[in-house]
């Protein structure tokens, strides 16, 4: 075996997750995660926990789904609401680790959308019982993985490993210096100036919200490995954006998005590719035409844009901001931040000619942050 | 997808298993029986059953078992007693299903065995929950199965399919006529006479007992796929036999058992090959040297012995005596049987030159029975 995959799997089961001996720990394995499910098991079999392996296909999910769809007809299937055995596993369960990793990336896509959204939608009870966990998401580098990236295998390995196997304590130290000018200042500004293409100057106020220094560890109340960003709640969002990093949104290639804002709303919007699947978006609640995140990326490991999220809003130098739903873990307590029922991350790069203010005071500068060498260039 | 892999999926739902709308069902996937997951799962969301699945990965527990080894030091490890997740999983369970066929039949040769033991002995609650589901076990035919039966990958295709697309309910009806026929009866004689090699020549008492008719249904308490056999637990054995069909007892090989019994135990054996594995058996507790099963293999669909007792045992024209534990099924309510902490298959053809005896009666000769065409001659 590889000892990147055996690092990973004591990275994800020791930093990520905070394991201890007792701990019952179910195993979530993509179909081609299998190399990293061995590794794992036997991190948790050294570390005295228990475990139990879900297989995570997304065939077998697919052939379900229609299996259904098919009983139901023209309808839409009624699902059982939050199966028992599910629900049972789950609020047992101390930790639960989802392995991604499948053959296919589009291999649901022929799952009609209602069929899925009645899946989803019985199954909240479900999903809010492994939220209650010490619940870490992470990926093994797959063929499919690769290919959706547009890269070699071994190229994509070396890709994903780079993002992974990190000195996160020392990232979380310098995340911890970038949170904590977040959590005193009020109003946030970022500004890119590019030739030939719009601007962006934007600003939004953080008053009152908390910064989460996401270091890919339970402890920070951060579920994903690779992580690497400081993420917060703003509002009252002023000004225009352009997202420069191509994204998939529900299967929808998106490319080149334009967002004006005024009074915390999107009030003009613009796509050179996607703009339908951006429309459909906005157009999905209030709240999806407001902000439920201000992310940047710190991931300096994470060179390049790879269309999966996972890697691409952690990616150093680069700023993301979301429509739609907030996390409670950026608002005061009992307060609850912008509501939606999407959150859609669209990215744009600031390595180059940009900056990030902070109450007017530059934090980051063509992508060195204040307190790095080369800021004052 | 092969049409087979889809009526094994069909036959395995709604003959096996008697599922209906609305059952919990947890489907445990080989690493290798992907194909057969995904047909499964289309049949069980046509049938409005809820489905989990669990990665049942022998490398996943070979990792497992290995990493609690080594942090044990020279000592066995102390497993956690029945974790909550499977307790809870299988407790909340209707129908459990087990989708057999690896990748290495061999895939966990370098656990120490008290390390098994001990991982096994601290799971029976989780055991007997999923005991007490409608559970069923069956096998997708892999290059691995077909490896450890001597074929190529397509003839161990077309053997499985053989042994398993049957007509249940024809076969099931003349199941029937041997249990009542054994029902009826006290003392079962088997006899073989071969040149050249020892006499099968064994009488066992049946009084009192009850026979199962094995048809791969939970309907009948059986609960493998294939099956096909009528078993009942016999005592009071006396007289010899011989056992001519290749097995595997603990990963060895065991070839030609002769076994001599007096007042219903066995008082001298020997075996041509792995004579120290089968001492080492006869050795584990007092009940093993007593016999809990006489078997009668009814499924003509098997044409060969492939050292897998799934199939083998339950070979047309075969029958075996298990050496061990007894079916509760088999005894009146409330009564015990033979008790042992083993249960080991020994099988003996008795397609030629053979019969089989219930109180002097002779109920199948040759590889016939008395209500088939050629009994006569």
């Amino acid at each position: 075996m590889d000892d990147r995959v055996r690092e990973h799997a004591e990275l994800l089961v020791d930093w990520s997750a905070r394991v201890e001996a007792g701990d019952d720990v179910v195993v979530d394995v993509a179909e081609d995660a299998h190399e990293l499910a061995v590794a794992v098991a036997g991190v948790l079999g050294n570390r005295g926990a228990t475990v139990t392996t879900l297989y995570g296909s997304d065939e077998v999910s697919r052939a379900y789904l229609r299996g259904a769809a098919g009983q139901a007809g023209d309808g839409t299937p009624a699902f059982d609401d939050d199966p028992d055995v599910d629900l049972a596993m789950f609020e047992a369960a101390d930790v639960y680790l989802r392995l991604g990793g499948g053959r296919n990336t589009t291999a649901t896509a022929d799952v009609p959308a209602p069929v899925r959204r009645a899946y989803t939608k019985a199954r909240s009870g479900v999903r809010e019982a492994r939220m209650n966990t010490d619940w870490m998401s992470t990926v093994h580098p797959t063929r499919s993985l690769a290919q959706q990236a547009g890269m070699a295998y071994e190229e994509y390995r070396e890709f994903v490993y780079d993002a992974i196997l990190r000195d996160w304590e020392a990232l979380a130290g310098e995340m911890a210096t970038l949170k904590e000018l977040l959590d005193g200042g009020d109003e946030v500004r970022v500004v890119t100036e590019r030739n030939g293409r719009p601007d962006t100057d934007v600003t939004m106020s953080i008053a009152g919200r908390t910064a989460v220094n996401s270091a890919a560890s339970v402890a920070y109340d951060s579920h994903n490995l690779p992580s690497g960003e400081v993420f917060t709640a703003p509002h009252a969002t002023e000004g225009e954006a352009f997202f420069d990093v191509p994204m998939t949104i529900d299967a929808t290639r998106v490319r080149n998005v334009h967002l004006v804002f005024e009074d915390g709303e999107v009030v003009e919007f613009a796509a050179e590719t996607g703009e339908a699947a951006l429309a459909s978006i906005l157009e999905t609640d209030p709240g999806a035409r407001r902000l439920g995140e201000l992310g940047i990326g710190m991931n300096r490991g994470i060179d390049r844009f790879t269309d999966s999220i996972l890697f691409d809003e952690k990616m150093g130098d680069t700023v993301h901001l979301a429509l739609g739903r907030a996390y409670d873990a950026c608002l005061p307590d009992g307060e609850s931040g912008n509501d939606s029922a999407v959150h859609v991350d669209l990215i744009t790069d600031v390595s180059d000619r940009s900056r990030i203010e902070i109450d007017g005071e530059i934090v980051q500068r063509n992508g060195r942050f204040q307190w790095e060498d080369g800021f004052g260039g």
